[in-house]
């Protein structure tokens, strides 16, 4: 695994990370502050530009329920200036399991030269019967 | 708006037409034959590699209903050989509007400069009441 591709998934790691501890101001820090960003929670239209994009974690992370994530099936892509991480979400709440979303995570190298996100697409998955 | 931009939304419209004539081998020939190909359908879990995403749209497009689509809100972005094009693809079926879903598509340039799809991700939107 090269070593751009595993910082790739760690820059993913981080966002799941920052997920679970609920931090709005380490999640707008992980995504690049950039018009071309969007964002698409499970079920919602998607969102453009940091503005919606931040207001919407700021929302989702100082809600009432905790939600653990239990990510699998990772893999990360580089191309250039531009990684992508598809995975899956196993979402644990406070009631058990929720359930499980198909994500698509987009990272662009910031001026530093980190990952940074520019989206995020997550789907619901439907239960097989 | 950039040429690398327009070049970007035309591969999106591409897509599009080739799902609404339903034709197999159009589909394949527009996707990167290479194993970082992804695509989720809405509401199924990610498909990984040329054989299993064509497989599923041999099936789509093979299957019963025409679905014809009214794409809006397309948003192109291009980082060197990487473009992504968020998008709202309104679905009108047999028997009317399907609802819609927010999709991501995400482009590579392929060996002939030409940009071919690398992931499709499509989730179902959720009506507000």
């Amino acid at each position: 695994m090269s070593p751009e591709i595993i910082d790739a998934l760690a820059a993913n790691a981080v966002f799941y990370e920052v997920f679970e501890r609920r931090s709005s101001e380490a999640m707008e820090a992980l995504w690049l502050d950039d018009d071309s960003v969007s964002c698409t929670h499970p079920g919602w239209p998607t969102l453009h530009g940091p503005a919606a994009v931040q207001q919407s974690w700021r929302r989702i992370l100082g809600g009432p329920q905790h939600l653990q994530f239990i990510v699998s099936d990772e893999r990360a892509h580089v191309v250039g200036d531009v990684a992508w991480v598809t995975c899956v979400e196993n979402l644990l709440g406070d009631d058990g399991p929720q359930g499980s979303t198909a994500a698509i995570n987009l990272f662009r190298r910031g001026p530093a030269g980190a990952w940074r996100m520019v989206a995020h697409h997550a789907g619901p998955v439907m239960q097989r019967p």
